[in-house]
């Protein structure tokens, strides 16, 4: 049986204007018996929409829906879905498919899938363009559906999606918790996040930050601001680093980051800057001289998605998020490449079927 | 009680004349309860010596004698000392002192500590410039004095002192064993001990190396050998480099040697190259994408040097080794810089006290 169906989502159409996303339809995946269809409700705004609208990462497919941080009710199951139904509340981060065969996929680790899907921007193996959740519905793998638990507000599950994931996941498998010391670089979306997790994992938690008009909230959020001047020599057995952009006089830094770590210490670096953006080098020496690691990590797997939301279920912990009306996505994206947000914008639909 | 000793070295005394190194006496540090004195017998020659010869690291103390791999017998302990007597064979690496009071040194990470004094090169608090192993004698802390198992024969356990515990180390930490994929770039001193511990601990074991007459020892070692040209994407669990040189050219080889790690894989940098020699930069993708980790090493602990020596002993495993007598260090630090060596020079005692 053929089907015809039509999403709407506000979309780039115009690479010179990055920002003027226009409501505008388009064919989603063919649904197999995996899929599981979604009425998107809210969907959080995060700096890879950035990137990719400003084709920063590489030309985009056009038309294109960004938007990875997506949470709304099941409307449709596949036959093989197996602990989601038709009504659930339910959340989308980054990446919507993988090929579930290879060692990664097989070891739950389907994040790291070579031949993932991403969320938008990504070729499905029908030709079909993935598209995403600023818009009126999304169909995603059942792997990486996240069932929302009821005491979470969708505004508040929304960001969780990407940006508290791609946090918690290396928070959790680098051991932050009691009696570690976490130090988080860049407090925006990601970095709030990662300051709220580890505190509430029980880890002593640093801030780094050269925005003053942040260290109120930041020692709300639980965390001790540090004065970079004064690095904390070996001290730290985890950074979580979201910077995203290493300038040009960027020498040294990381090698300055670095030193701050115990032996055996992660730097993990959840920040991807534009394609023609290296980090700056590293001598080996500030490696070798603590024994320490730098590393990156991409979003997180599902059995870490639901770890993270029964922690914030459990812990009570609501994200700090600006909430606006989906047609208001010119002004959430452009408040994101100028660092305005505080520290997540979510967007709620507004699109008429 | 004061007393005036003096042992005798091939020593650096002019820094234009690198490989000169002539018979010199020198003053040993003031002997303390915790120090154990060696009469030296046999030194390994570490490229380390010939980065400090050459002032690659930086302007060396002058007359300065090198050499960190290191066996004699114990001619004298102090009253601090256990487990270690006069007339027993031990040994001695690239460190010889630490603070013992810094959370390294009291979590038995001793080789971390940021007060360590180095085997030779290093200033000691009495002003006494510790002088290395190309020499008739030698003192040490005791946690740094490691006794050989009467199997292992000093000719051999010599290079375990520095280029064996150096690979050994990062294997232990970082999971080498069964079921486990370890790549080793760089079949040298330290890559060729790596081969041969990645096997002993059961792993399955690939060498990188450009040089084609390599090829047949490394299969004796127990290694596949890897066509640089056809990464092998997302298979190994841990690469173990010692390449201390990138040149100039070698923009996106660190992001090729990442896209070979399996997810949380780790790439570990064992070579230190000259100060004014940082690694190539790589792309944040590079790390996220696999989410792998780069991170350094530096020799190992006590505990993991006795593990090593009885992983030598139980196993019977032998360095390749080309002895040389004392008098011919010249030979032996050019046929480093000049990578002729295979694997490693072992220098023995011929100065005559």
């Amino acid at each position: 049986m053929s089907e015809h169906v039509e999403f709407k989502g506000y979309a780039l159409t115009d690479p010179k204007k990055w920002s003027d996303l226009k409501v505008t339809s388009f064919e989603p995946k063919t649904f197999t018996g995996d899929d599981v269809e979604i009425a998107i409700t809210h969907c959080g705004v995060c700096g890879s929409d950035v990137h990719t609208l400003t084709q920063g990462w590489g030309e985009s497919h056009l038309p294109l829906v960004v938007g990875h941080e997506i949470v709304g009710k099941v409307t449709r199951v596949g036959g093989k879905v197996a602990g989601i139904k038709v009504g659930d509340r339910v959340g989308v981060g980054a990446k919507i498919g993988s090929c579930m065969e290879c060692r990664a996929c097989k070891e739950g680790q389907e994040n790291y899938c070579l031949e993932g899907i991403s969320t938008y921007n990504s070729e499905y193996p029908d030709g079909i363009i993935s598209q995403g959740g600023y818009a009126t519905a999304i169909r995603a793998h059942q792997q990486f559906v996240f069932p929302i638990p009821d005491e979470i507000e969708s505004r508040y599950a929304a960001s969780m999606m990407c940006a508290g994931l791609t946090v918690y996941s290396p928070l959790k498998t680098y051991g932050a918790g009691p009696g570690k010391k976490v130090g988080v670089i860049g407090i925006g979306g990601l970095g709030h996040y990662a300051l709220l997790w580890a505190k509430a994992m029980g880890a002593e938690v640093y801030a780094f930050t050269h925005d003053e008009s942040k260290i109120a909230d930041i020692e709300k959020m639980g965390a001790d601001v540090i004065d970079y001047h004064k690095p904390l020599a070996r001290k730290l057995d985890l950074i979580i680093s979201t910077r995203d952009n290493y300038g040009k006089d960027a020498k040294g830094v990381l090698d300055q980051y670095l030193s701050m770590l115990y032996v055996h210490g992660k730097f993990i670096s959840v920040g991807l800057p534009d394609e023609d953006s290296p980090m700056p080098p590293v001598h080996a020496m500030s490696l070798a001289m603590p024994g320490c690691l730098m590393g990156g990590s991409s979003i997180g797997n599902k059995k870490e998605a639901l770890e993270m939301l029964e922690l914030a279920r459990s812990k009570g912990i609501k994200p700090w998020i600006e909430e606006m009306p989906m047609k208001d996505c010119k002004k959430a994206v452009e408040g994101v490449k100028e660092s305005r947000v505080r520290y997540r914008y979510v967007l709620t639909q507004d699109i008429d079927n």
